[in-house]
């Protein structure tokens, strides 16, 4: 395009982050009550003509399909990508050459520390009152079985209440099942994050989870967890609905249920990894008013639920590392945060976090994007996690609203793939996103920001 | 109920079928044409208020629920049940047992031969350019790998045209990769048919076959399959829509793949089963007008795909050996078959068979099942394998009509489970059954036919 912002365009590919609760975010319904400037008011009208054109560009020009190109040569080309592994470095080296080759500005990586979990041999089978293979992923950060596995009876419960009922001397020993209902992925997760010490707390011996899915084709979803500190450490792994409710059933009909579970899964020492970093450097603030436009490692096809629990749930740590390296400049530099971390499937709009003010800027801008049918606003923001180390402290920023209602039947499984990705969606995602980037980063103000810290 | 109709009502349990093609029917749109005699529609339309009582007591009255109930049961209590198992033998006798309870009369099983298909250890691995394990399920039928089994280069195609262009020494000690594109299962399923002996004639080793569904959540579907006589036996497998696509593309950027595939599959002598039969005995016509109820042993929730092949896909045994056994008496006593075969989700009405008198018959009675809100009324039937050993000679028929648009999504796969039905839609198509079966067996002229042998 040639055409270029007056601020920078930073993108930030962090290797490591977390989906937090990400219930439907409330839909602002008010009446737009803002007061901008009549001036700022058309200025930004005024970039209708350079929208539509980054729009065209993407969509129906030279770059139709591309970025769908890019991704399926990226995920089929290094697989599985947890962190600590030396597919993830050679994709990170890949990244940077794409981005130089691009035309990008200041390529480059910084440091990052992320923890180191492996994933290793994983099995479950039913071995009573007959054998059936459980389709297993253990849990991200999960410990092993001692080697051999385990074998042990089951505990099946639908709730942490139903298992409140229970004395420890029933629990002890057996493997506990968690079967909980969908509810939406905020609520029913944390049967994901927190069950394996509620269970261990009982003397449970391990815990297998109901994949955090509404909606399941007999893949297992997997996801990190937490270990509660001062609780034993036991594995935790994610079965697949149509498992774990049968084991419900069959429990609940009184019959003895019995599991061998082996698992290789380690927690290994952190493991130094890399944010990877480019510029797109603006025409008059070279080197400040930052507009910062960030993804994560995996995006939306990981190709592999394995690499999805490392590169996504181990704790926001490229963000972490990121904030704490700039943490001197970010009030001065940083103006705007942009994530795309729930989705790409068909574009709606901007779901935004930030004052009043940053507020009716944002919303005078997504009414730029009617070429792409995009023009919805919502606030605050659900989703975002790498950038809530900002967010949640008074800078504004925004994710991508798009019609993810399916979003939960691929994540963390097998199934988040190419297959889910559709070429002419991701390249109106990618025009949203470029283009509100762009307004953002050229517009004559700042966003308006409080900071709290 | 304590009500029985004038004729017998057969519950026939065909322990092995066939899903043959099942694209969508043709919606029958002509004027109705039936000139049937008015006291014959007069009769017909007064079986509405035993019709609503039927449905009343299935829906809505002590059966509620049961139906699921039981269901569940059954695949949580045996589990995979393959052709030649003792799970399924046990299952026959369950299933003796629970109709002689339920006051059904003349139950009793008779010999059925059936193939004896034995699913081994299965693995199928990407080695090079990077080790991926692929999820992969062998096709009923296919013979196993040796011992160790094959590492072999990929030839990667997305149609047997394409494949026609290949050159013989290409093939040669390769595992061809068929990759089609989902069209609809009646056109897409000849390459999981047919793939191994296509691939055989140039010299393949192995085929793998992309799983055939429109959609995925990174689950493989199996199914059956035909060696062509006088071609070499090659095993052949399903893998993921995910991972056949990766595959394809890869291989279509010039890489070469390595695939390690080990089946320890293998076909036994044929194993003498048996067929289910139980019968409600009518008041009148005591021991001919039958009318058969048929499913299979597998019905809609058979929650492991092993157990799908090889109850469902090796050729229609169990119809064919009731055929024979009753070939005698056939034409006097066979008045109608209904057959559940392809999904019992919320019902539209019956999809028929058979003659334009018998048609004008059944175009009456489906318009009895207001309170099921199916009246729905298709033909030729579209589905009903089972049955085809009669209605493709001229004897009427019906299959279930049903809103079963994602069928296919769960077909042969993990994902066939009690979690795909829904105990309401269950009671719904129980309902419309019995109610259809009793009007029929019931109403004082037999369904005429044009029996062509």
């Amino acid at each position: 395009m040639g055409t270029r912002p007056n601020s920078v365009l930073l993108l930030l590919v962090l290797i490591v982050s977390i989906l937090l609760g990400t219930d439907a975010g409330v839909l602002d319904n008010r009446i737009d009550q803002c007061n901008l400037p009549d001036a700022l008011v058309q200025e930004i009208r005024g970039y209708q003509p350079i929208v539509n054109k980054i729009v065209q560009r993407i969509v129906g020009g030279e770059f139709a399909g591309k970025t769908w190109e890019s991704l399926a040569e990226l995920v089929d080309t290094f697989g599985a990508r947890l962190a600590g592994t030396d597919q993830l470095e050679r994709t990170i080296d890949w990244v940077l050459e794409r981005m130089g080759r691009d035309g990008l500005e200041n390529v480059h990586t910084e440091e990052a520390s992320v923890p180191h979990w492996v994933r290793g041999f994983e099995s479950a089978q039913l071995v009573a009152p007959f054998k059936k293979n459980l389709a297993v992923l253990g849990l991200g950060t999960s410990v092993g079985t001692p080697r051999g596995g385990i074998i042990a009876d089951v505990i099946a419960v639908e709730s942490f209440k139903e298992f409140e009922g229970l004395s420890p001397v029933d629990v002890k020993g057996k493997i506990v099942v968690f079967v909980p209902k969908w509810e939406s992925y905020g609520k029913t997760v944390v049967y994901r994050s927190k069950g394996a010490s509620v269970a261990a707390k009982k003397g449970a011996v391990a815990t297998l989870i109901r994949s955090v899915t509404p909606f399941s084709i007999g893949s297992p979803h997997t996801g990190g967890q937490d270990y509660e500190e001062g609780v034993r450490k036991i594995p935790s792994a994610c079965i697949t609905v149509e498992d774990a409710e049968m084991i419900l059933r069959k429990y609940r009909r009184g019959e003895t249920l019995t599991i061998h579970l082996e698992m290789e899964d380690r927690n290994l020492e952190p493991f130094m990894s890399r944010n990877t970093i480019a510029e797109l450097v603006g025409t008059t603030y070279t080197n400040y008013s930052v507009v910062i436009v960030s993804g994560n490692g995996t995006a939306a096809a990981a190709d592999d639920p394995s690499d999805l629990v490392d590169g996504e749930e181990l704790g926001l740590w490229g963000g972490r590392a990121y904030k704490e390296a700039h943490k001197a400049e970010e009030k001065k530099e940083f103006n705007f945060f942009f994530e795309s971390d729930i989705g790409t499937f068909e574009p709606r709009g901007l779901d935004f976090s930030g004052n009043k003010e940053a507020e009716c800027i944002m919303r005078e801008i997504v009414k730029l994007m009617g070429a792409l049918n995009a023009t919805e606003f919502e606030t605050p923001t659900d989703g975002g996690p790498d950038i809530s180390h900002w967010t949640t402290r008074g800078f504004p920023g925004a994710s991508l609203l798009n019609k993810n209602e399916k979003y939960f039947w691929f994540h963390h499984s097998a199934g988040d793939s190419m297959a889910v990705e559709d070429p002419k969606n991701l390249d109106k995602c990618a025009a949203l996103w470029a283009a509100a980037a762009y307004v953002v980063a050229d517009l004559s103000v700042s966003i308006p920001k409080d900071v709290t810290d």
